[in-house]
């Protein structure tokens, strides 16, 4: 269960590489992208419409894709130029595309119906693509349905707990958090007053007494996208809405893409604007990132488990859970709202 | 399918250590066992009732456990006494408990309808807590539907065919097998007369010509437990009714816990009353049992597979099934009357 | 879905050793195969009738076979004639026996009603039994539905893509395919004037220049077999017509048994009437006629599992597939009769 009319992250550009078939399953329909000669990136079905043969097991000739189990050829648009053997190409034979977008070094995907698609509804993470940010292209595969990993994101009440030993912070020191409710999903503000800086801003800001810090993101429902202002600032500075002088500052991207109902692509990059030509702190930065979230798939992973005994047990909600719920009933509500509309086709 | 409302073997006492957690899958409910601080055994569901993540990733803090996603701590009785970052705690907030007795070395547990759970219908093993019979507590994983176990084990027309290179025995001196049926389920006497002893009774009880031997035993159709009398004395003492001075006598409990529907949990213990010291022959013991039964549960691991391929497909009974059939029947019905009593709520 | 009333090859009849137990999957029924003292084989279900353990496990006695569980005993009509501790056998204590003809090498097989079984229904394979042809017997196993591997063998069209590397011809030299429907299925010629031969004909008929050569083959849609008569002779010959004299040749058998819905059993021989002695070139033909079908099976297990996402979705014909689509739904034709027959019962 998912919103099919949004775009959603596919894949990574640098992963679609020239001459080179790249697949991947998402929503639960088996994909390949490719680039064309010109360099643009194509999203096709990896299944040929004749005998259901993966493409991805096929051969690129410039901008089309021949199967090789038959021989059939399809160009970018899906359509058959090619059938050996036969002198008479019927007219339905076309492979299912994709609209497709590359931006901010990623590939955005629309699996839902085309006539809704609009380019202009793709977030911008212009950070990933600026040469004043600095990281290291990540991805984590989750057993579990995207929701879970939504649930995780959107509650930082796990933070003490499930990375009590990493990134867990003092709950004395959080000014409580204002949530906004947008129309696009939550804006998040969380900051931190005066309170000891986390190792890794400590380590790599070189900060000496206490700080101001923040996390401000916005989540948005459709795409499953967290988009993540972070960083620490000398205590007093109000570093995150007032002077950043002498800050530094982070920003993230998670990117949840369902591959089936209990398996999720998650892409993301922890980005800083400092240190630039220090490979060694992006490579432990990312590192430190992709253990903290290691230990969310963990314990999500594990959550799955018990889920699948009982998946239709209600889960307890807790008096903080408003934003959450409500993010969860909006994608519901969408969810809902497709498949009315397919009813009436 | 199983009977809900009994008395089940959770565990064995010493599985259940002090400051740790014990996971284990009952009647299909993902459980916990942990010690208050006055030593008792807690059982909870292994369900965190908020987001279902699993408490056996939890941590103890002194008779309450708290979820280690959220923070979200629970007393011993299930109730949620905190959740970090909320000020209110809703009333509905607990995670289920269960009755949960530990007698005899073992851990019983009752997952049915608590107000019918009554700590006197659990089965006394007293052999289990006596220093006159000495034992290694066992246990087997079975990938089998738990009543394929029940059928072998109350069936000894397999003795000589499964364990024709173990235990298996002349049936020309079997005396025929008294079964009578009873509240609980069956009682039955097999007698071999003028027999000789089984290797393992020959070299433990140094007997030197021919024995009278006996296997008496309860099976309990409500926890599915299999009580057993069993020994061997010198021809001619009528032993198991009459003079046991010169007998070598075991005690023996199987107990068979339902995992899931095809995966059932099997502890049992072959306790003696001899050479109570010799480490060694409790060890030898131990083993030569625990190869017989590996015996069983190799060929009904193979029969399971069978079935799975038609799961529908009738079983022909043969002439001497009838306490067989019995017992079959009557788990049915009280399953059935489980049934009809939830429908009447 | 496949056709019940056919003769399919269970296995080779040298699988079936004396005084040994072979077993298999057969249409979703596990079986198991043995010979009796004159030599001649029993098919009997592999399952007791009693409590369903696997008759695999057992021990044969003479014709009669034991089950190693309750020792019940069967004899090789599947009729009961044993059960320890029982004095009665109940009538209808019988296990399922199968008609059985072992012929040409092959054990043929009949799962479905036993009243239509005809022995004169069995394909002749005279050439796997006769001292002028020479073969190795081969098998491979699918991970998917049998008619995915019919679809291939009746679809030349993938031989320059899936075997462009091994067999692939050159589609310039190839006369238009004749294909005539017949009643037990199709009946294909193949032939190529004037081409290269392949390399294997090459190397094994010694040919200097161009050859004619040749597939003629009959597909029998009841038993899924494919029998081929093929070769190469020098070019203008006319070879597969006219004189064979300098010629090479081949006969072949490929025989598909659905084991489970999404698995079959492929057996298939691959003999030539030259170098009879030449135990290399059996191997290295061996080697090279595996090599190829092993790409097939790569293939096909690849589409199969693209079918899993989506297993209801149609696939879109193409011009040359009159043939092939005609097998499918006389298949399906056959089977609806069978579901049909059943239901008069």
């Amino acid at each position: 269960m998912w919103i099919e009319n949004a775009w959603y992250v596919g894949c990574w550009s640098s992963e679609i590489k020239v001459k080179n078939i790249t697949s991947r399953t998402i929503l639960n329909l088996p994909m390949i992208f490719y680039r064309d000669l010109s360099g643009e990136v194509v999203a096709m079905e990896d299944r040929c419409c004749y005998r259901h043969a993966p493409l991805s097991k096929g051969k690129l000739e410039g901008d089309n894709i021949r199967c090789m189990y038959h021989g059939i050829k399809f160009d970018k648009f899906g359509k058959c130029t090619e059938i050996p053997g036969s002198d008479r190409i019927p007219k339905n034979m076309r492979v299912q595309t994709f609209p497709v977008i590359e931006k901010d070094g990623l590939v955005w995907i629309w699996v839902g119906d085309p006539k809704v698609a609009n380019q202009k509804d793709i977030i911008t993470c212009a950070f990933l693509d600026d040469v004043k940010w600095e990281y290291v292209e990540d991805y984590l595969y989750y057993q579990s349905d995207y929701r879970l990993i939504v649930d995780n994101l959107l509650d930082a009440s796990h933070l003490n707990y499930v990375h009590e030993n990493s990134i867990g912070s003092d709950p004395k020191t959080q000014v409580p958090t204002e949530v906004t409710r947008k129309d696009f999903g939550l804006h998040v503000e969380d900051f931190w007053k005066n309170d000891d800086p986390p190792p890794h801003h400590k380590k790599t800001g070189n900060f000496s007494g206490k700080v101001d810090r923040w996390n401000i993101y916005d989540w948005y429902i459709k795409g499953n996208l967290l988009i993540l202002d972070s960083g620490s600032a000398p205590a007093g500075s109000e570093g995150h809405k007032g002077d950043r002088s002498d800050a530094i500052e982070f920003r993230h991207l998670s990117a949840l893409t369902p591959e089936t109902e209990l398996t999720t692509h998650y892409y993301f990059a922890h980005t800083r604007n400092f240190s630039l030509q220090d490979k060694a702190m992006a490579s432990n930065i990312s590192k430190a990132v992709a253990e903290a979230f290691k230990e969310d798939k963990d314990i999500i992973e594990e959550q799955q488990k018990i889920i699948n005994f009982d998946p239709d047990r209600k889960m307890l909600a807790k008096p903080s859970d408003g934003p959450l719920n409500w993010v969860r009933k909006k994608i519901k509500d969408y969810i809902v709202l497709e498949i009315q509309s397919l009813g009436n086709k």
